[in-house]
């Protein structure tokens, strides 16, 4: 991918810590050896943008800082200015999860802000919607032949007469049968269908698609009315099958179609915060200010998500002090060791991540990839910590626990009621939702403009001082609150872009 | 699901092997408390179809017989002409895997059968296949957005210019990214989607799109060549993606159009036998019918794959000295012993299967329905066995180590190089691949009845005794042969039923 120069810029490197030794280059294409900084620093060879450059001289085994925090060991000598490559750096071990401090600096409450609302769907069970979807469930995934079948058509003979109704949302996934579903570990997967069946931009309507022999029963997933489902097995063929889908499909058509957006408060909202395809400058631009935005929506009484247990595993020692209790400090770390040991019996570790991309992108390991991811819970308080799939029933921050997969943390995310995701991203993505909106924030300007009918913000203009990380996480408040109602279209939900859902099942398939 | 009793039957029991001890009813709907068979035997409570009636009186402890093998023990007094609920019988060990017979009683070759050919389309490769699509594979689950977007508009712009092409199947997979790429079992999806790639439906041309910063390099996948990857990062937004995507297609799709269907031996076909949403009708109409079908496959001269490891797991003994050498004997047992730790692993065991449906119909434990599900294999001996993923590079029947999940065996038969699908059902699935065809036969006639535009062979009539096992063996073997030729169309391809493809991960996910 060939990087433009930004026009006059002159060469910047950002430290984002006094005590950092290291900086990474802003400039779009990187900046070559002999480029000397207003500092005085001079580049010993060309370091690529997003990069670390040794900002004194590193001895083999001292510390190579960023963040303030130790992100690995110099491999051998590095000299000042010189390229701080992948291969110089060594991990350094992940913290100790025994004796962390638990809930010693928990932030000062802030004022609460006030006077924000969003237009949305309020539901019977006082949750809120951002869209206005039909959203069918599967209990097992013999059916989605069918159902997608049905969909089409519902979508071609039925939805055109709802004008109301946004969407309609078959839930696909891999699980319901040929899985071992008394395993301990399956509870993950169920209660995430559980709750993404109860999603709250269905507005209520639940109806699930069965077939009939399958292990997960869709009474598990419709438990209070056996009317929300239909099995596949109770129908005489395939004509009939679609019939009564469709028939299912109308009725909850004609009352979905029948709401109109109220104006709620902020409270309501209940925000996935993701990044995906990071480089170095998510830690200092994007994901920043998606902190910044996240304590505005902290402060206005919203819940906000925070995930992906392997790149904040490396950073626990900077959350576990902000917990708000010692128990919520101790849930954060039972979901760290759960993790490290389902690693440790599929016989990988931490080094899994990050990807080449990633590297590509700057950064060395996930240590520097977990300081950097972090930055996007802002300061706030940590009120709690949901386990993988759980529903959010509180308010505030809270670390919901998810693989980083993009796919599999935004499903889990839904599971938990998220009504919207910002994700950033710094190599780009395409990705989107079809349940709830995302909103993407790019980490660079080069991708903002390399993409520029896919990225909804550019928080690239924080590493060039165009903007602080204030404008752009107020910029991001703003924007949640006009998709959030509708006012504005995400750019991919203007394309229809949608990846699949994919759930978390570490239990064994049989 | 209401059962019509089938016309003016007589009460019918099958009792597979002369040493059983119980048989399975036969009636559509069961018989009731009373019933007098011709043998004599008078039922003592109503049984309902397909499930186990005791043909002598059985003490606590004793043997429960089906197949002339022991598939559990009375759990307590079962008078005879009573009903042997599931509740009922103690399920046995597994059979201990460290001292199987090897390759002992290979079964004789019989002699070849000539004379049958299909119109397949010849590949490069030597491989033929019996569609002729254009495949489109993903690196990784980020691109399928925007994948499915170039797919509508390629299926509405480009492929009717292209009336010789069937159809376009993009392949997504949950794969590529945020998974342990380096952990010990990741070469499993990877190959599967190494060889998904070049399956035999898909002519010849490879056409992957990538991301361009994923963990699954997309050289990885099309390895000859570099014009058959598309990288999104490379592009300058969504409209050029999809422009670049179209244009990529059409190229192919030029390609593709020249191709006609041209006479080919049976040997160039890859049957994959499956079975899911099975009763106990399955072990004695549809299986062995499919198994008398594979004997004349292997006869003349093509590769079938029979696979779920935990349905063949406890009938191994009957296996192993069916092996052709000791060397396949011994790779059978290695795939069993994976599994097992497999299972393990994730605290589960054998127990996790049978489906509640196929307790429903009458499957007491996986021993009973390993038992029914390995007639699927026929008589011939065992050439040879793939791991997970493998591609088939022999002929004669193979064991393809898979999953029963129905999804996950298909994706891996398909992987496996997999031309056609012979699926049983009992229970009735609405299953479908859109890479390859796949032949619906069920077990019992009401089914057949029940679902008449989604099955496509009746293997029912054994069970009433209107048709022989040869019969409908013959008819397999045949529709088979018109099916790969394009001159039959199987229900699932008429409605356009496809399931998602489901990949065997049983690494972590980060
Ligand atoms: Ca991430
Ligand atoms: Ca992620
Ligand atoms: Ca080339
Ligand atoms: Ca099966
Ligand atoms: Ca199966």
């Amino acid at each position: 991918m060939a990087m433009n120069l930004r026009k006059n810029q002159a060469p910047l490197y950002i430290k984002v810590h006094e005590i950092d030794n290291t900086a990474i280059i802003v400039n779009d294409g990187g900046l070559p050896k002999g480029t000397v900084f207003s500092c005085g620093l001079v580049l010993e060879e060309d370091v690529p943008q997003g990069h670390k450059v040794a900002l004194t001289d590193l001895n083999q085994g001292d510390e190579i800082v960023r963040y303030g925090e130790v992100i690995g060991f110099a491999d051998e000598t590095i000299k000042r200015g010189s390229w701080i490559r992948e291969a110089l750096v060594r991990m350094p071990a992940p913290p100790a999860l025994d004796d962390l401090p638990l809930a010693n600096r928990v932030p000062q409450p802030r004022p609460p802000l006030e006077g924000y609302t969003f237009e949305g769907y309020r539901n019977a069970d006082g949750s809120a919607g951002t869209k206005n979807i039909l959203g069918i469930t599967t209990s097992v995934q013999c059916v989605v032949g069918v159902l997608d079948y049905a969909v089409k058509r519902i979508k071609e003979e039925l939805l055109p007469k709802y004008p109301n109704v946004d969407d309609v949302v078959p839930l696909h996934h891999q699980y319901g049968c040929g899985v071992a579903i008394n395993a301990p570990d399956a509870v993950i997967p169920i209660r995430t269908i559980q709750n993404l069946a109860k999603h709250p931009n269905f507005g209520g309507e639940v109806m699930v698609i069965g077939l009939g022999c399958e292990k997960l029963l869709p009474e598990r997933i419709a438990s209070e009315n056996d009317d929300d489902i239909l099995s596949l097995q109770d129908h005489r063929g395939f004509a009939a099958m679609i019939q009564s889908i469709l028939e299912m499909a109308e009725e909850r058509l004609i009352r979905l179609n029948s709401r109109t957006r109220v104006s709620c408060p902020v409270s309501d909202l209940v925000i996935g915060l993701q990044c995906g395809g990071s480089d170095a400058f998510s830690g200092v631009t994007a994901n920043p200010a998606v902190g910044y935005a996240a304590d505005l929506l902290v402060r206005a009484g919203a819940t906000v998500l925070f995930s992906e247990v392997t790149e904040v595993r490396d950073a626990i020692h900077l959350l576990t002090p902000r917990a708000v209790s010692e128990e919520v400090g101790q849930s954060l770390i039972k979901e760290m060791k759960w993790y490290d040991s389902y690693l440790r019996r599929g016989d990988a570790d931490r080094s899994a991540n990050p990807s080449p991309g990633n590297k590509k992108g700057g950064l060395s390991n996930v240590v520097e990839k977990a300081l950097g991811s972090v930055a996007k819970s802002g300061t706030s308080p940590i009120s709690g910590v949901l386990g993988p799939g759980e529903r959010a029933k509180q308010k505030g921050l809270l670390f919901a626990a998810t693989p980083a997969s993009d796919f599999v943390c935004g499903t889990l995310q839904l599971a938990a009621g998220m009504n919207l995701q910002v994700f950033t991203t710094g190599r780009g993505t395409p990705y989107g939702l079809a349940a709830a909106p995302v909103l993407k924030v790019s980490t660079r300007h080069s991708l903002s403009e390399h993409w520029a009918d896919l990225i909804d913000i550019n928080a690239g203009r924080i590493a060039t001082g165009e903007a602080s990380i204030e404008d752009v996480g107020w910029e991001i408040f703003r924007t949640i609150l006009d998709v959030a109602s509708g006012r504005k279209q995400t750019w991919a939900d203007r394309w229809g872009l949608h990846n699949d859902l994919c759930l978390f099942n570490p239990a064994p398939v049989t």
